[in-house]
């Protein structure tokens, strides 16, 4: 069905991202997913175009549009492309509204001009071993010394963490035997700050180029011009980008679902056995309109919603609604389009394989599905 | 997620179609269940309130509005009702399109303030016993004799027949062996003609109130006058409201899914098992929140769909995607709800139960859920 | 496979049956489901032929057969006869052992000719209106006076209730504020007990022909030789058999789902849609033969158990898992026979209907899904 | 429920890969995971015990026993203790039965003590690039010169061809235009043979330490005396043992099923979320019991099957069955456990991840879905 989401300059903007990825990305892409990371000069290439600073104000240098349908737009191209580009959408999906919502003017002036020209990378540090989403858990602290914090802990599942320049660590500044949620508090780490380690990278089944780290926090003393917001509260920033964090991994679940289908398509068509295209077997044609259908819905689902979020008006449970629907719809749909592959889609060469196992981890982070479904079930006074 | 399909006139209209329910339907619906028909009055009734002749020009007495979404409010409410209106889903969404489309202004001037006060009441026939979708099979044969045509044939699963004043009949007035779909012409039979007999009901699982009836045709005397459109070419005809006539059978899926989780969620609210509501059970709340997010996707689709064919742009690829999800998504919820009703679910006093025999028949009737997905997967090049 | 459950005895008892059912049963069923009840005579002709008493003590006029697999014989034919025996299963596999289990020297003598020769018919009332599974709860009250007890309160979903000559009520004869499950006491009702009424036959989705009703007692004097087992501790003998009760539906379910598969593999070779069988299509094939393999499985799994059973060791979650599968199974299956029928599966006169409307209570009755699993996860130390 | 299947001689066999395993592999299964290869000595220290020689006759150094089920027992063990053997499953289940049917006795002689022993380790060609399963589409081409086979060709997704030291490929002896399937032969390639070179190890997405790789053979000279079986009738080989090629898959994917099962309820005891073991909550409860009736029917299912083989009744539609419903229920079960796990299930170092990445290939290799529910439909009638 026709979609109303875009405008011409989101349009253009597609042409541009499309181009790069064709010309600087595709080609050596193998080459990434070997290495198991992104370069690093992917960033600074991609604020030198204008893409990566969409959102940061234009006194800054950035492209000043308060629009997420340009992340939108790099999502949708990305899985066009069969590549991906690492932590890319979390540092702007989650990370870069961080700074954006609650950066003071001299923080702005120190951090934005990186961040819109690529030169900064960022990446949020939350989970810890043994926590997971019950952020109010959180151990990793932080004690108060003069200027400075001195930062002691341990995080794990860090998306970026291993390029990061800047790493918002969300850190346990007092204690409320009352009120677990009380006295936590956002620092911005800096690379090179003593006592900051970057760990092993975790083996993922998927993701590959995509670095997922551990963080360790020695007595790192962090300056306290680098709290983010306001001390002790914390918890209360972490869910306000929630429901465009949730939508996030939605747009890219419906994005890798369509790229799916058109790799299946494709296969199907060229591919034969026992004479015959696979694209000629029922089973192939009805696998493929349900498929389509389904895509669809989730389509007009997302669209809806991201309609909503442009508009101001989405809500977190239509978030999670949203989330729930298009990751279990990418899970169904790519495992069914890895099928129709028959044995080249079990090769890592083969992109299905890739989104397959890329797919698995949507069900899982920025709300497993079991979280959503209990946000979900309060709203229906359940 | 908000909905920006209606306007205030759709709203106003809305409240004139739940207060009658209220007041003249719900009341006395048991009683329709148990004749298994609605009561021929209910239209004139309509007719009065202005509720069936909507899309009637005003010149005979209708609405004047060509614009589907009143129908949609239509189903909508007497979904949230928990009742039925028989086969006057068939009537306005399949067969007045029929009469606005193809009749002439002679027939305009018969037909049409009948439809429009509800004194006219109306039916299709087009599947017989042995063709099922296949229309090229027809073999329902007219024969031209002066004036009229002699009808002779069976006709079968027919919505409405009952009551019916007016059945189109789908009848071959000639044969071509190159072209099965050639010779094929739309008659009007009207009640009471010689020969013509309404069968015995059709005993279905669900669906009660609805009359569907075989109807049968010996050697009746139809009026040349009585043709709907062109002699011969009714084949293309056929088709050309397909996609309004899909579009239909999914917004009652939609509107009775969202009856069904209402339903379900006022009685795990109500109902305790083991000392505790049903509503209490982590199983409950997550039943219910993956239901709520199919229906929120499903609703996204479907107003995507009904936008689109108010501005003339709904494909029958478009329409057969959004029936195939509305009613595979109306299944699986249906069955889900009733399950949560444990042993009342199977008793029929209970609307879940209704709402699951009624359900079943959504992805047969107008092109199986298979039909469907032969069109689309075309439309992929498949 | 080849199943290795049944020697030659069973296979012969499988003959006889059969051969009943053709003869006596099938000519007449279209009756029988517009009466909404078996004849009350089919119980007594079962009784002559041995059907019935299988496993009544030989000394009474039975079988003497200590073996649950003649009844699976008997559930097996009828599903192949399309056709079901009221509340005959719940007799046999339910409520007769019941008495085989509990009744004292002086009952088996008074009772036992009876239900070997199908003269008395009986059925248990344990669920109330707002208890359901919940058998702590049960509020009908006994209060002993003399020789008697009076009996007052009302029963609901109970199988053959219209039929029965002896209802084995569980009803309440103390109360302990500690403990909810002591002072439940079986009382066995006689038709015809002053005070004892038979209500209203519950309308249901499916199972037509069986008698499903609510049963009232107001002031009815039971003598206390009725009492069956112990005053005071009849909590203890509702668990006692209920590995077998699930086990019981679990078989009907396999027996329907061959029948279901039977059904259709006939009908798709005779439906001929677009001028081609409906079997020839690939997804007709791919359909059949995925159920086809759930079959397998499921009644692979039923045979173990009631392999298991024969041998005194089905656990109760061993047979809540069998029940869980099959019914699960039949559910799915069925609802995927009908599909292929088209339109022809929602006409009742077409036994995939019935069967499609009979199968949804498979999975809550007996224990719904939901209890079963709750049964499982505990035996898994969760 | 209690399995039959085994006597105290699998149990005490079973007793000694355990201990095997426990003692040899676990320890530096992630040394091998890294490297992506079993070590070469794996299969002469499995010799040495006994382990890997069951089938081969004692004249041969063998253990004599004709009898499927140790092979059963090796694959339950591996599984238990989270490790795979990479491709001895294919050695022993699919490639010595080879040469145990084929053989003659001049052959035995110089290669059964080898396979006794572990000096010899096999492996089979037939998959080329480009056909798949459509084996009568061979192309790899043998000619005859004087008392050798020239081959000339390709293979692709060899299992166990990095470490193969006899490689029976099926190769095209002749050409007959009516009948596609006569003129193949199967050669034994030997490791060493010029001409015979091991590809690239394909990268997959799971199954890291089976060695899957291309083999190609330029002029490489076979001896005649390394026919298998007649020349130009391998096709009817091909087939014989592929009742026992699928049931070993469906062994396989029921083991790792209940490991699956077994890791996750380990799991969700020890994690807690929100304070409490993630086994507390019902969700959790109900997704473990259903698989555990799922996991229930797959191996009583899968036990019957065994049976059936070792009676010489195994059907190949049978063994059709079962490979699909034992696949598709790991699929499924994998799937959920893994979703359980949280992001940890993402993480390759958990058990689980590995699984769910093993998983995705039984549904597809030793026949895909699609091409057991062909074979399948045509035992129906259909």
């Amino acid at each position: 069905m026709r979609r109303t989401l875009f405008t011409q300059d989101h349009e253009d903007f597609r042409l541009l991202v499309r181009d790069y990825l064709a010309r600087e990305v595709v080609p050596v892409y193998e080459q990434w997913r070997e290495a198991g990371l992104v370069p690093r000069e992917l960033f600074t290439a991609l604020g030198e175009l204008g893409i990566i600073g969409t959102s940061i104000p234009e006194e800054y240098g950035g492209g000043g549009q308060h629009d997420y349908r340009f992340n939108v737009v790099i999502q949708e191209e990305t899985a066009r492309a069969n590549v991906t580009l690492g932590g890319l959408r979390t540092h702007l999906d989650v990370v870069v509204p961080y700074f954006l919502g609650l950066a003071n003017e001299e923080q702005r002036g120190r951090w934005f001009p990186g961040l819109a020209s690529g030169e900064l990378y960022s990446a949020i540090a939350m989970s810890e071993p043994g926590t997971g989403s019950d952020l109010a858990g959180i151990a990793t602290a932080a004690a108060r010394d003069g200027d400075h914090y001195v930062l002691n802990g341990a995080k794990t599942f860090i998306t970026g963490g291993y390029h990061a320049d800047l790493v918002i660590v969300a850190a346990r500044t007092s204690t409320d035997p009352d009120n677990r949620r009380a006295g936590l508090t956002l620092l911005v780490v800096e690379k090179g700050m003593p006592g900051f380690t970057v760990g092993r990278k975790l083996d993922k089944l998927g993701l590959t180029v995509q670095d997922t780290v551990e963080l360790s926090f020695v007595d790192v003393r962090v300056p306290v011009a680098n709290i983010l917001g306001e001390e002790g509260v914390a918890f209360s920033y972490l869910g306000r980008n929630l429901a465009q964090e949730r939508l996030a991994i939605a747009v890219g679940a419906v994005a890798q679902t369509r790229a799916a289908i058109d790799q299946t398509i494709g296969y199907v068509r060229d591919r034969k056995v026992f004479g015959q295209p696979v694209s000629q077997f029922q089973n192939t044609k009805f696998e493929l309109a349900a498929m389509s259908a389904d895509l669809e819905a989730a389509q007009a689902l997302l669209d809806a919603a991201i309609s909503a979020l442009a508009e101001g008006e989405l809500s977190p449970v239509d978030a999670a609604k949203t989330k729930l629907f298009c990751t279990e719809t990418q899970g169904r749909v790519v495992d069914r389009c890895l099928q129709l592959h028959g044995g080249y889609g079990y090769i890592l060469e083969y992109p299905i394989a890739r989104l397959y196992a890329d797919a698995r981890v949507s069900r899982i982070y920025g709300g497993t599905s079991e979280v959503l479904k209990t946000i979900i079930s309060k709203s229906l006074g359940l």
